[in-house]
């Protein structure tokens, strides 16, 4: 019924840390390389998402999206912010997917972006958890790496994860981020260096118990960017790079606060999600090439995996210990290296995994190119997941 | 193409100061007033918008669209929260409106809402002046009454608008207000008390020159809600009420530094808003039976009224004049009270537009009611009109 929507432009900037710029800098840098990557010259964007978490509280500037397309020069377009914690960006690109389907718009522009690294640490922990609930949680100084850790400790009590599997999904996702000029960190870790050796202690102190420095994503500056268009309209305009079109979309919520959950293991919201978004692409997981899922802890990719329907529930590590979810394995998850080692500006994330499975399916991933990748998964984790996007892209 | 959207639920809290109630209180009992609104017991939420533009900074609570989906027990409903300065609520109806229409939701709830009182004035003006622009208008200490002052002495000069006539609008709004349980200002204003009179210049201090207090509208607490849902959906569920079909939808941008336009007189993004919800409506001005308009200052409400289409340009005080737009009139504007005098808590406005629309459609607006009201247009403006949303609802 709905009209069916494609991705003819993404572009994301360097993630890191980046004094020199303002959000705006990046947001508009990584607007342009994605409206360049359409191959279109002026292509006329009828709307403009913007996916920022803490523009208001960390650059002191709201109604972010009208400036940024006045600063495109993509006046009179629409415009508006899309905030959903962390899932900012999962968010953004299926309200801009809506717009399209609805038949209002027939191209958009999605945009998320982050600048954390100018502010003390401390601030950005605590901006943070304002997304956890206000009661149960934030007063009593919980923090997403104290709920992490809780959750963490009870998947290796109840499903015998050891910290050697979480460590082997830092070091993939380090490893993968090797080839991705866009990633954060390039920096390859070991079981030695971080867990193994004699000085893992000193390089990797505990953060909160069991969770130490390197189980956790790294604070990052940066913006990506889709432009979004009807399969019709894109064809009018003569797209001249391989179709990637948006499958299926999901968005799902799970209780605020994670002592409420019935079964705290399971992430109600990352299953209903991506239940969603099957559904709607009418197909399964195992037709799934690569996934990039949400690792703001390593457990989270693990969890994830398992929920969103590609192993058995209690059983992804076993899969980690094979080597499964390698970029060389037969079901690669964070080829970009993930939120772990690409980095994590909160409302860039949901976007820059559409843009990873947009180069993934067009071939243009370089080093780190999954082989005859055809559909691609991705979930975008807000709150500790009460709140959960799914996407899923095909190329045409 | 697209599936047809009727709103089938409205609610709003009463708007004044709430210091007894949070944010998250003030969006519960809107979402919950406008649940039970559509006399469906357990009706079906697919997702939540959430309107607000402040919540992170007065409220230290982010990710709210989630924190409301469980807090009303909508789990596992999407959530995501829609910030666009003061035109939230009218992206956020937009963007619901979107989801229905493209095929991926049935039913939405749309609530805005802000909690402000409770924060000291100065820095209530400094906030929202963040959505200026931050180099060429922020830094200079430009706020938004200090544009509005500029605004209203160029349409003065240019146009012949005197205060009195901006002071009858304001009585209008008032007055309107008085017949409106849920407006926050019941106060009956005078020419006499506010302009004309010996203590005018005492109740009625300059703010910002020409502009005094009583041109302005108040810093509000409150929420909006509706549910909309698709036609097709709404029959068999069987609602019982009137019929109110959103029948055109607009958003356009405009320069973010007021300095920047050709012609500072034309509020361009009104302009362009509403001939697309016009166009996308089949309508035309003329079609229209009343219109809400956003009034944080009376030149505004003047403003729009023109470059929406209903007075030709630099005319509208005249129809001022004429009584044309007074709840007796051939059109009234603002039957509600307008941001005036139901208040103007910034996210929950544009919300606030289209449930007042829809009681006067439906023939609920009591001693408010506009007789024969068949098709409404309402109007919400962020920034100083480099944003904005239009909306037209038809009775079916």
């Amino acid at each position: 019924m709905s009209r069916e929507v494609v991705v003819i432009g993404c572009g994301m900037t360097k993630f890191g840390r980046h004094d020199d710029k303002s959000l705006m800098d990046l947001l508009v840098e990584a607007s342009i390389k994605a409206l360049d990557d359409t191959g279109i010259e002026n292509i006329k964007i009828d709307s403009v998402y913007v996916a920022t978490m803490l523009a208001g509280e960390l650059t002191h500037q709201t109604a972010i999206a009208s400036a940024l397309a006045d600063q495109l020069g993509l006046l009179p377009a629409g415009a508006q912010r899309i905030e959903n914690g962390p899932a900012s960006g999962g968010s953004a690109v299926i309200n801009g997917y809506q717009a399209i389907a609805s038949g209002v718009c027939d191209a958009v522009l999605v945009t998320g972006g982050e600048k954390m690294r100018h502010v003390p640490g401390d601030k950005i922990t605590d901006l943070i958890s304002t997304m956890t609930h206000p009661i149960a949680e934030y007063i009593h100084g919980v923090t997403l790496p104290s709920l992490a850790a809780m959750f963490t400790r009870l998947y290796m009590t109840h499903y015998g994860v050891t910290r050697e599997h979480l460590a082997r999904i830092a070091i993939k996702n380090h490893e993968n981020a090797l080839r991705n000029p866009y990633a954060h960190i390039h920096q390859r870790i070991t079981l030695e260096g971080i867990y193994k050796g004699p000085e893992a202690e000193v390089n990797n102190p505990v953060i909160s118990d069991p969770l130490r420095l390197y189980d956790s994503c790294p604070v990052t500056d940066g913006a990506a960017s889709v432009v979004l268009c009807s399969a019709e309209e894109a064809k009018k305009l003569g797209i001249s790079k391989p179709m990637v079109k948006i499958a299926g979309v999901g968005n799902a919520t799970d209780t605020l606060a994670l002592s409420e959950r019935k079964n705290p293991l399971v992430l109600e919201a990352v299953k209903l999600a991506s239940q969603k978004a099957f559904k709607m692409a009418g197909l399964k997981p195992q037709d799934i090439d690569l996934a990039e899922l949400h690792d703001a802890f390593e457990i989270l990719e693990l969890a994830e995996s398992e929920d969103a329907g590609f192993f058995e529930k209690g059983t992804a590590h076993k899969a980690v210990e094979e080597g499964v979810t390698l970029l060389s394995g037969s079901f690669p998850i964070n080829p970009s290296g993930g939120l772990k080692a690409r980095g994590h500006p909160v409302g860039a994330t949901g976007v820059a995994q559409v843009v990873e499975l947009t180069w993934q399916l067009r071939g243009e991933a370089g080093e780190r190119q999954v082989k005859n990748a055809k559909r691609g998964f991705c979930c975008n984790f807000g709150g500790f997941g009460n709140n959960v996007t799914a996407i899923i892209l095909e190329r045409v």
